[in-house]
């Protein structure tokens, strides 16, 4: 855990199951925060409240439940989201416009603040710079296992961490900040400098993945710097060494949450190469990474390149199919668009059966490149979503 | 079956589970003769050579093969798709360029047009005008049943005949007329008159139907007009009578392609209302139609509201979350943007438990509509998809 915070998680009852459900996370001093949200039309009211409260450029807690995502809830959930933020200033003495609220889980029902207001006094007991995991594991829904990541940077001889902990496994489709993630760091940072590091660690990371195709109403990425590591964030080296940093949690975070979507066997990069443009080449990458017919095809390890083809003819993007080379990792099955034959058909079944691969598809057509993440598709995808509300 | 059509389907050996798999389609005399085809950019051999064909104006004949794509074949693939039609033609003593070739099944194999040539003499020898039953078995692929219609309408007395058979299961997402569809009629036309009504067909039809949200590769409609009815299509009554046949025909064969979607259980209108355009309710309609957590919430006849919503809300299209109702049949679960209470929720689940019913969002911003057919996503249809190929 990065130095200067702690974080404690607890069960509130928010879950039917006694699962935990409820976390805090707390700086010692005043951070210097930036946010990146979900650009679906409909906002849940944490996250509405987020957005306002990190105008000021500084907080110091995040409260955030899961069992309940408080969106679509009109006033009321915005009534729900303030108070949730008020109770949590409230126990940590500090104030209000301090506390940033998230929430995960189902939509449209009323959120029990009241569960979340007898939670807390012992919630704030068990704060604890080891507290992260429990943090993670409240903050999970459908997620199998909790989600944190730490790593460090030096600069000048000084040494600063990126820690960040995230919840996601269902509803990820890259439209911004796919999924609850949280970053805190002890670099010291204007929010104006954090803002677009964050939104360029984002572009790099969990808006490159997809488990469904489904963009939440809820996702949020924020980030937390204190400063206590003595390192100011500018221009120069500082910026270059804490970019990639932050790169590297944020990229390996959403592979995390991709490796752990809902039924997911496999981990499986896209990459397009040598489009007209990397607008083309991000449409085949997602067409193809969404395409039911494609991540159905990986759960049955079947190297049915066949549908990777079709689905990146339909993207939209502007290609020569008879110039079109497919690779899973070193094998070629698709040559000039056509297909490689029997024996790279069969070292392809064995890639398919490894845990993790590449699919690239290489265009002949230009320099337009791009690359992100799916996991395939299987049977207990469709029986977690026939039941999650049940 | 329409008077001067006969048709014949055969196993031929293309499909390994001994499956009729070779159809025929004959007009006694030269049919006028219009096509719509798949806007995917990759598009298979008889597709191409179809839309050549067809500028001619008149055909004779449809030769279709299922078990076979004959796409991603390059110029082997053209020249089998030239074979095939060329066989057919001398089977049937006419003329090369009046045969239409398509093809259906799994992408990326060379075709084995010995087959078709050793079947020939026998389908050929088996047309009939009783023949369209076997016709619509050898063109499916994932497909449970046959699909066909007859409608007849009459014009200054006179009456006309549209038959039309189709197939398609998977793959299926609209951008154009998405599976293999035949339709004929002894309405006499010109090609000019008839390509415009048919792509106002199928622009009401199967553009507004999906399954997986994967577009095909050899998506074909053709339709052939002979004129024995005696009737010609010219400006007044002849063409709203024919369009309104051709509608229904077409708008019937969707529904049947969607409610055997692979491993469908439900088949679900979707309605959008008084969205800002029509451009944003159909935005919508195919989000919410495509969304694998509404489907698969279909599946599990959960009234899940809030995924319908969350889908909306990322579309694209703009509304306030604040104005919108959302229906199941004549249940308002949703009002006001707001949950209509549990009450509404006991009728909506068991609205959900039929086998088709409709989901209206009425956005309450303007003068836009649209609507489209989808079906849930089961378990069966990753099963099947899994398993495709091997």
């Amino acid at each position: 855990m990065c130095q200067g915070f702690k974080a404690a998680g607890i069960a509130s009852g928010l879950k039917k199951n006694g699962m935990l459900d409820l976390g805090l996370i707390v700086s010692d001093t005043p951070a210097a925060v930036a946010g990146v949200f979900t650009r679906n039309r409909v906002q849940a009211a944490p996250v509405l409240l987020c957005k306002k409260r990190i105008q000021s450029g500084t907080s110091r807690a995040v409260i955030a439940n899961s069992g309940n995502a408080n969106c679509c809830t009109g006033d009321q959930g915005m009534a729900d989201a303030v108070r949730m933020a008020r109770l949590a200033a409230g126990a940590l003495g500090i104030a209000e416009d301090q506390v940033l609220p998230a929430s995960t889980g189902v939509i449209g029902q009323p959120l029990a603040v009241g569960k979340i207001e007898a939670a807390l006094p012992a919630l704030a007991a068990a704060l604890s710079p080891d507290g992260l995991d429990d943090f993670a594991r409240a903050i999970m829904t459908t997620d199998t296992r909790p989600k944190m990541i730490s790593r460090q940077g030096h600069v000048n001889g000084k040494t600063f961490t990126v820690t960040a902990v995230a919840k996601g496994a269902g509803m990820i489709c890259p439209n911004m900040a796919t999924m609850l993630c949280f970053v805190m760091t002890d670099i010291a940072a204007e929010p104006g400098t954090l803002q677009p590091m964050l939104a360029a660690s984002v572009d790099k990371s969990f808006n490159r993945i997809t488990i469904d195709g489904d963009t939440s109403t809820n996702d949020t990425v924020l980030i937390l710097a204190n400063g206590m590591s003595g390192i100011f964030l500018e221009a120069g080296e500082g910026i270059s060494v804490f970019q990639e940093v932050l790169d590297a949690v944020l990229i390996e975070l959403a592979k995390m949450v991709v490796k752990d979507g809902e039924g997911a066997t496999k981990l499986v990069e896209i990459v397009v190469k040598a489009a007209a443009s990397e607008e083309d080449a991000k449409k085949i990458v997602f067409t193809v990474a969404n395409s039911n017919l494609v991540k159905t095809a990986l759960f049955g390890q079947d190297a049915n390149w066949g549908r990777i083809f079709a689905a990146a003819g339909r993207s939209g993007a502007v290609f020569n199919p008879e110039a079109v080379d497919i690779w899973f990792d070193d094998v070629r099955i698709v040559k000039d668009g056509l297909w490689a034959g029997s024996e790279a058909e069969q070292k392809a079944t064995r890639i398919l059966q490894k845990p993790e691969f590449r699919i690239i598809i290489d265009l002949k057509n230009g320099d337009g490149q791009y690359s992100g993440w799916t996991c395939d598709f299987s049977i207990d995808y469709v029986k977690i979503n026939a039941d999650y509300r049940s």
